[in-house]
């Protein structure tokens, strides 16, 4: 695949070039890597950015552990830039790394949306039909500069909606909504142990399974060793709700956050850690029990180094049921803010439901 | 000006009509009349709407208290509804309120950031030039339809790119973005006297001024019978820190409160108030100032039903210079934070700086 990334993004009315905006901290076009760079077929990724951007493309790569990319200087225009990775994947040179290809993607650094299925069309419809005269009617520049530098084959395809361009500042701001929308979609919710049912821990499981229809919530046991704990870490889950029971007050918090320090999950996404306490307020004030949890300030801090947001919950436990319900209730619409806004300023707060 | 507003929102993927979809709880549909309104040679403004949405306008009308609006039914096409809109304002009825215009605006429900000196061009244009050959040309079948079935001049003129329409549902996210920013520019500090300059309701002006680079921090006192604040409350400020350092701990608060719910300036944009209260923590331990403090959450439920946000905010008093500069600092970013996200579900909690 081939990235042109060298525009100055004039229309964005910001400073920075549109492919380097910050979206939940990250730059846009690490996204766009991203989305290529999962696609296992995808064999080289050459990206060609202006020589003064060069270095902040080598330590975004480098920070967001991006691989099979390789750079090349971007042109003066889009032509040239397009031209110039072309010549990188063509040339085969003895020093090179990249390897002649059979379809070359030529796609937008900033069009972080773009799906494999999509990716697979376009390479599919490449394969089988070449590059037709019906296909230049519709093509762009693009098409003819791999048809005339090229000595492999390349075709246009129409793109799905997903596809759009990040060209305006309205479309940062919905380019970060989308994102946060994306990996807010599932929650795990950490106790000490899983077999035992009458766990608090899986009381608010049911209320927040009901009143966050579409999220997709699970539980999972810190004690067995995490093993299926890391699996979810993987398999992109950017959300936990960690209830402590234990006597000391953040045991569990802690191990889960070791835990995600050590999967290094966060170096994409902001993970979200909501660590939950409960506290009979009729048994214990409030007051006494906050200074312990004070804490958390000190932990949010250190973690926040590692993309990790944690948030403090001290949820009512009172005996009445109805009265629990509603507690619980308030507990998961603050865990649904939380993990909706990722509000990196109200981190280390103690919220009470 | 008409107002096509029949649509049934297909490319969305939402079930609500895009004109009908909230925007901070309020409908799309309201912020264009909104647009259309501040708009004062705008003399009448029909909306066509489908006979199922009628209630559901009506009640936006009402609530939302806009005025000049005459509804009319939306018929099975674009084409149709403008046609009913059109005729409503050119019949010379006897009973009707509406009167004949010299020029019509035809707007979509669904471009709420439509600004005075874009549609006064335009009007200046249709009045200039009426209605030629070129504008058709390049004009859609609005102008086609105001040209055929009304006895008045109209010009179809390009847009400014603010004109967006809201099309999918990323253009929702990235409206509600803009909504956000452009009612986070100005905070205003309201504390019991202006005068005093060592007051640390100044001290922490400050601090958001240097802080918050494009935000207008001004401040304001509560003792001056608040006429001046009244002012500002109605130049469209909507967001207020509110510094309490009178001997009841939420003095200032309730007084801004009040003044608040009369102004009524809620209505349409929810307003974000933060109760901040300092202790300094060597002198009283933080638990016991917070739980008088915890009343917040009352104050904060019994506001929210007219759409005013507050929070509380508890900063460190150290006797130390630059400890104090800190957690000023670090209460101005949780300010920040607050009036960025204005998120309902962190209403009534204490945050501590």
């Amino acid at each position: 695949a081939v990235l042109p990334a060298g525009g100055c993004g004039e229309r964005m009315g910001v400073p920075t070039p549109k492919q380097f905006c910050l979206i939940l901290e990250r730059p846009l076009i690490s996204y766009t890597l991203q989305a290529l760079e999962r696609v296992c077929w995808i064999k080289d990724i050459v990206v060609a950015v202006t020589g003064e951007n060069m270095e902040v493309m080598k330590s975004i790569i480098q920070k967001y552990q991006h691989k099979r990319i390789s750079l090349v200087e971007a042109g003066v225009t889009r032509h040239r830039s397009i031209f110039n990775g072309l010549k990188a994947l063509a040339e085969d040179q003895l020093n090179s790394k990249l390897s002649k290809p059979e379809v070359v993607i030529i796609h937008d650094a900033v069009r972080p949306f773009v799906e494999e299925d999509v990716l697979l069309k376009v390479v599919t419809a490449a394969k089988e039909h070449g590059c037709s005269d019906y296909d230049l009617e519709f093509g762009t520049e693009c098409l003819q500069l791999t048809v005339k530098y090229c000595c492999t084959k390349a075709k246009l395809v129409e793109g799905s909606p997903d596809l759009w361009k990040v060209t305006y500042k309205r479309d940062l701001y919905a380019t970060e909504s989308i994102i946060k929308e994306r990996i807010s979609q599932e929650i795990c919710v950490v106790m000490d142990t899983k077999e035992d049912n009458k766990h608090v821990g899986h009381l608010l499981e049911e209320v927040l399974k009901s009143e966050l229809n579409h999220v997709k919530v699970t539980s999972e046991a810190l004690c067995h060793a995490g093993r299926h704990l890391q699996q979810i870490i993987l398999d992109q889950c950017y959300n936990f709700v960690c209830v402590n029971v234990m006597t000391s007050d953040f045991q569990e918090t802690q191990k889960l956050l070791s835990m995600l320090e050590e999967s290094n999950r966060s170096i994409l996404y902001p993970v979200v850690v909501v660590s939950v306490h409960f506290l009979d307020f009729k048994l214990v004030p409030p007051s006494q029990k906050m200074e312990n949890l004070m804490q958390i300030r000190e932990f949010a801090k250190e973690v926040k180094e590692r993309n990790i947001l944690l948030y403090g919950l001290l949820i009512p436990y009172p005996q009445d049921d109805q009265k629990l319900q509603e507690s619980l209730r308030q507990g998961a619409i603050i865990i649904a803010s939380l993990i909706k806004e990722r509000n990196s300023g109200l981190i280390g707060q103690l919220l009470i439901a």
